[in-house]
């Protein structure tokens, strides 16, 4: 703990913003076409269009019928040296969009930061530069950094579409990236966002490859290692595609959307923050690729790392603990395949200067009891408040990874880690450094009133719990509205190895809406997700510490 | 000659819509979730958004914000049976989609089939059951005539995405679809679509797998053709990439969007025709995936030959001549890779039972002079005309692959083809023919009257013409606004060998409005596409007949 308290209680948060200017610097040259003169004026158009920018002309618009744009699917528009690319969808209705203006959907109207009314030029957009790299990808050759600069670079710029993104994560799944590459593409990653840089020697964090509901581990891990002194400001995401993120649980208990102002208060406070990551812009291409991998439900282990450690090394960690869960159901379903994936990590972690370590779990069913927002937070508050009801097995994971983790102080002997933070846990002291935290955030209140709309799912036949699928809780959970409704979700009754009665609860699906209540039912009746057997039919656990 | 004669005058178009009903059987089979009961009235919404179905949904509809809709990138719209699938858009204006209203843009209100105000159901859309066949391809597995099929099935309705359809064009790339499954590709396409079959034993057409513009043989080759009595009942398509497609281009002497009792008048009296084959329906799922492929810039051999022949086969064609042109700007570049191609098609079309040869051309510049519609037309027409004006090369090429064609009759004998088809070119048979297709289709004139706006594009030193890039020009004739702006495009006035004083005209671009021209000339101006060096430079072309 030493040369964290030397460094002082102000951690000197500071964002490198370098990298931004460079970015539209790069847009510039590669700009291919310039504007032709013609002016449209910008009409801002009520239309979310999630990560895809879109652009609106009116059929009659003259700029439109002389260049041909019917047949293009991006177009550049430009005013004042900004410049934004967007898809282009022709309107027929003078009421939406005129003939002389032009139409911003909100995301696109949002990024090229002008006002309505304001003129604009727009102009054929081709297909970026980088794509050349893509296609050597697609075609077997190794990509260099400079490469993967200029991938991550266009991707930022918004210069991609899905389907060129898709291009690039199939391609690079394909011949697969070798580690070179993948130490390229995370260093092209970081580089191309804001980074953050702390004020002391050692910044600790964690991250879970995913895949396993319930799994809210780092919710304990940062009271009890911020407890003992270390620093853990921890960003996360919200849910893409499951039932819950971090930030989605933290948002029942207290603010997650900090402005930088109040985030380092709360850090300088406790040395810890469990925080909304989604503004940073760290590694910002990660966030847009991620945009077109889950849909597609693809997943390169080459990917995956870099996406992990470009964000890491982005916020500034020095020293990392990755938890790979293993299970049939988990993302990671061998062992063989976690010991290589671990290799991978360390290999990278080691290039890029971080101390890394990686701790492989058991994924074979989720972690805790509740799955969804509320219903999460409640687990995680009856562990810090060491209530005899507390789920034992998001307990134990708790400890076992904040364990590693206080290892990573050099003070704490190798081995003494579980130990303390069991010490830190049972003291109450991980409690109250919860509650701080969760005041300087800015405390919603602890309440964990669930959706009124229940439903028990019963199990079919006696016997013991066998197994119990990840994917198809988690599919159950988002259907019954997780995590948009955050009352909503599923409370599991038994785990495995759990005996059960015919016809006793399995699990309770919890629901907001009558609609979400009847696709998550008509789910768990058409596959439960659980398997009754006989008590040897149990696969154990294989984990590595 | 005798076998068609002998199968009457009536070549009996048919079509055999038996898949279409299997597609929706299927349909419904994968359909997960069931409508929940909530409606909505159906709004048409006028923007274009090309091959993309969009729904838009108010923010404060109840159905959404029951069920989490934002996150969903995709939804299943239901009513009286129907389903499409749509991209879903959220909607903060009720000027434009009110709470209680689902709109569709017109391309997915016009697949709906329904009337405004008619009640719908949304659901949440999974991704289609297939991409589990994907993704197994992208993990290198070989697939099977049902994945295929399933895949294709999908595609046809509307369940893939643009960046899953990059997801299997990439993976299908990749590891390399292998003879047996693009055979199994082929005829997965060929089956979930419409089937043209014909009153004859032989239906012959040809395909040039494209890429050099000014290519227009297609419209002298039917003409030289039909006059010997060979079926040829031609439809292509227009342009997506390039300056003019065959369509374009015949669009300019007569109408080709041709109803199927019009066609089959055609047809019967000249034994041919040149129509838009847009609405025919024939393997549909190739003209969905090319809307990806082309803006990718990625062209897999397998899914090339897959594309082409799975067309010619629902077309009803029995023999079939493929041109590949063979040059360092054309899509094959190297004799080996030429031979290569051959040997696939050959493999592929034997096992449809399809009498197909590969004949390899002089793929080194454009064909012709003219790039765009009115341009092309106008060489078209001085061919036929036997003017000495006429473009020797687009004469030559055409002379060359008619030959080719005539000779699939039993009748011709081997060799004698090629001056069959001059004879027939010179006598003006071919000249009437034409004539007689362009007024049963409905003539358009002959007015070749060339857009206003004009420059000429000066060598910048003195030497002979050694290379002329393909695409360099077919994207300056593109930017100059063909095809949309039929009158526009590039007319070469030096070929490879010519030679050229300093400052003396290499082509011109013509187009009809001032921004289409500027963005023509700054592209001719930064690259004209010509190299002027010494007449041993000139690279020969190697060709195989």
């Amino acid at each position: 703990m030493a040369q964290i308290q030397a460094a002082g209680k102000q951690f000197g948060l500071s964002r490198v913003i370098v990298n931004r200017r460079f970015v539209s610097n790069t847009l510039k040259m590669t700009t291919k076409t310039s504007p032709n003169g013609a002016k449209l004026k910008l009409r801002r158009v009520a239309v979310d269009t999630y990560h895809e920018n879109v652009a609106y002309l009116n059929r009659q618009c003259k700029v439109y019928q002389a260049e041909g744009f019917q047949a293009l699917s991006k177009v550049e528009v430009m005013a004042n040296g900004r410049q934004i690319f967007a898809v282009l969808n022709v309107v027929d209705d003078d009421g939406f969009v005129k003939p002389d203006e032009l139409g911003l959907a909100e995301q696109a109207f949002a990024q090229l930061g002008m006002q309505e009314g304001e003129s604009v030029c727009i102009a054929h957009a081709e297909p970026p530069d980088s794509m050349e790299a893509v296609r050597r990808k697609i075609g077997g050759e190794r990509l260099e950094i400079e490469d993967f600069r200029s991938i991550t670079r266009d991707i930022v710029a918004n210069r991609y579409s899905k389907m060129e993104m898709a291009a690039f994560l199939v391609g690079s799944m394909h011949t697969g990236l070798d580690r070179e590459e993948i130490y390229s593409l995370t260093r092209a990653m970081t580089e191309t966002g804001e980074q953050l840089k702390w004020n002391a020697t050692q910044v600790v964090d964690k991250h879970c490859i995913g895949g396993i509901p319930g799994n809210r581990t780092s919710m304990l891990i940062v009271p009890i290692v911020a407890s003992h002194g270390l620093l853990m400001p921890k960003t996360s995401s919200r849910a893409i595609t499951s039932p819950s993120g971090t930030a989605d649980t933290m948002a029942v208990l207290a603010e997650v959307d900090l402005s930088p102002e109040r985030m380092h208060e709360v850090i300088n406070t406790t040395h810890a923050c469990l925080a909304w990551g989604g503004k940073a812009r760290l590694a910002p291409a990660d966030d847009i690729l991620i945009s077109v991998e889950r849909p597609l439900g693809i997943d390169s282990e080459g990917q995956m790392v870099a996406s992990i450690l470009s964000k890491k090394i982005a916020a500034g960690a020095t020293h990392l603990l990755i938890d790979i869960p293993l299970g049939p159901t988990a993302k990671v379903r061998h062992m063989q395949e976690a010991l290589h994936l671990r290799k991978l990590f360390e290999y990278i972690g080691d290039r890029l200067g971080l101390h890394l370590e990686v701790i492989i779990t058991d994924g074979r069913q989720p972690v805790g009891r509740g799955i969804g927002p509320v219903l999460e937070a409640r687990d995680v508050m009856q562990v810090l408040e060491n209530l005899p009801e507390a789920p034992a097995d998001l307990r134990q994971k708790t400890l076992q990874l904040a364990g590693r983790i206080l290892e990573f102080d050099p003070d704490v002997r190798g081995g003494q880690g579980y130990a303390l933070a069991r010490d830190i846990l049972e003291s109450g002291r991980a409690l109250q450094k919860m509650h701080d935290i969760i005041t300087l955030q800015g405390s919603r209140g602890f309440d964990f009133s669930l959706a009124p709309l229940h439903i028990d799912i019963l199990a079919q036949k006696a016997g013991v719990v066998t197994t119990i699928n990840n994917y198809q809780l988690a599919r159950i959970a988002r259907m019954a509205g997780a995590p948009m409704a955050k009352r909503a979700g599923v409370d599991l009754l038994k785990k495995i190895g759990d005996s059960a009665e015919r016809d006793e609860p399995l699990y309770r699906i919890y629901a907001e809406f009558p609609a979400d209540f009847n696709f998550a039912k008509n789910l768990a009746n058409s596959d439960d997700g659980y398997t009754i057997g006989r008590a040897e039919d149990v696969t154990q656990a294989h984990m590595e510490f």
